[in-house]
């Protein structure tokens, strides 16, 4: 058992745009499990975009991180001592005690992973909580009927990414929008979307969606907010259904940013805005994995990754979500 | 038959707060029925908030109102000729062909309504469009269950009132907001709710919204929007659902206005907003009718009436609307 594991924590709350002295790289002796209780080595961590809202001190849908303690997330590891019957040496695990290069936690924080049917970091994503976002998202949330209209925002991530790929595999039109043209080739090239919008370089957003929904629009996946969702709104279709994900362009503005001016549409055009977090919805994994495991399998659902390496690399990973930085999954390879 | 019916047209397109010189008074004769058809006189017609979107030149639920051609909206009225063997001169009818003072139509356009259950304005209130909006918008848009906390704003208008009396009638703590002490304290006195604001007086909407919920918003049935939508979403428990039924307080607005800053919450609290039109849902109106009717024949739905007399006075009317003029249904009596 090793005696030291390195953790993020953070170091005081940001305001506006996280910065590197909000976070702090710190070492902490490793626990050694008690009886009942799992260690596991790290192999990968997540970073998300919610966790910019757990470093507010405010009653959400999960406790708030607290300064000066570590960090937390989705992660995979292995385990290297057990004291729990379910599990052995070497098994791959599942939990929530990211952001550290060791957790030690009772059995029931770990889940065992099967990393002969898919690398484990493909639960961090196309197969986990991001994955199973898009599914959720699309079929509870959204209600998406087979061959609508269907626009997604921030297409080519974790999220968006699977999102335009079910659309797809339900013979939908999707159009997804990104901020590269490099993300715009891939959505296009790999991805299989109907047409690919930089939002950085198309100009006027309403119109270029407006241009790429000649039909209008009857589901909308939502992860930016601000301008992308006013863009949607003037677009949809009767009895439209969006799905707010995530409203990224607003998670480090210092002022509250002000909602769409045209959310009177959703009047009358009778839509539906539905707002949701995927920890709701657990029930509905294995019809999620099933399907997505499937469409990897006929290669119908690919995914792209942009990996930092060691635990010191993961508030710049963080901070790429914010920018941009990542196309797919924003990991953080620990070891392994 | 009378020679000549007067009507109000719309003799230009408002900008911003509707203007006497919007509308224009015409006579026009009074066009005999055909085979298959009715003439009716109409004894009351209704002025609502919705007619406004209805001025403006857009693609809606309804084609807008043209530029020199007579208005429309609900009327009641009583059939003076008839060439169809369902109606009969003296029967009471309910039509869409309101500001105006005599109706020729095929006879499909009305239907009978029983004016010994009711007096007949009341099938342009309570029992009626503005009714059948608040039961729709708790029932099937809300799923409004028993003793959940429901927030109606404008709750002293046609819509709101009979909202808050059936959140009553299920068991539901109600917060109504109005615009004036008068209303406030019918709100109270007679409807029974919970707390009655003021939102003229009270200071800081979200404040007194909190402050009225301790245990957090259920449902919103919404009405006005800006602030009041902005207060209702601070306030919203988890699983909250928003009943958008409009946002009267941008219908005069010459730039869009915003819309609420903290709309993210609908993410974090996992809440459904969902627009809906009346005319979508005409399929709830027995039920609807038969409990709003035995409510009022025990004495536990009650309803206020502003009149304004004559056509003349239709455009008068409907800018009462805007300016908190109306306690209720608002009416214009043409005759009878």
């Amino acid at each position: 058992m090793p005696a030291v594991s390195r953790e993020i924590r953070l170091a005081s709350r940001p305001v506006g745009m996280p910065a590197p002295e909000n976070f702090q790289l710190a070492e902490t002796p490793v626990r050694a499990p008690q009886e009942g209780e799992v260690l596991a080595r790290n192999l990968w961590m997540s970073v998300d975009p919610y966790m910019r809202g757990l470093m507010i001190d405010q009653k959400s849908y999960a406790q708030p991180f607290q300064v000066g303690e570590p960090l937390n997330g989705r992660a995979v590891g292995v385990v290297v001592e057990s004291r729990h019957p379910d599990f052995r040496p070497g098994d791959h695990v599942f939990h929530m005690l990211g952001w550290r290069e060791y957790a030690t936690a009772p059995a029931q924080a770990f889940e065992l992973i099967d990393v002969t049917a898919a690398p484990a970091q493909a639960y961090l994503g196309v197969l986990g909580a991001p994955g199973l976002t898009a599914w959720v998202g699309l079929t509870r949330i959204a209600g998406l009927k087979e061959g609508e209209n269907v626009f997604v925002s921030a297409a080519a991530g974790a999220v968006g990414s699977v999102a335009c790929q079910l659309a797809k595999a339900r013979g939908c039109r999707v159009v997804g929008s990104a901020g590269s043209d490099g993300k715009c080739a891939w959505l296009r090239d790999v991805a299989k979307v109907d047409v690919a919008i930089n939002y950085r370089t198309c100009g006027d957003l309403t119109a270029a969606v407006g241009a790429a929904f000649p039909d209008g629009i009857d589901v909308c996946f939502e992860n930016v907010g601000g301008a992308h969702l006013e863009a949607a709104l003037t677009h949809m279709n009767v009895f439209g259904r969006i799905a707010l994900c995530g409203m990224i362009s607003g998670y480090n503005s210092v002022e509250p940013p002000p909602g769409p001016s045209n959310l009177a549409l959703a009047i009358t055009r009778s839509l539906r805005l539905e707002g949701f977090v995927v920890r709701n919805h657990m029930d509905l994994r294995p019809q999620f994995r099933a399907e997505v495991s499937a469409l990897i399998r006929e290669g119908r659902m690919h995914f792209q990754e942009t990996v930092e390496h060691g635990i010191e690399r993961a508030p710049a990973a963080f901070l790429k979500l914010f920018t941009g930085g990542n196309a797919g999954k924003m990991l953080v390879r620990l070891a392994g």
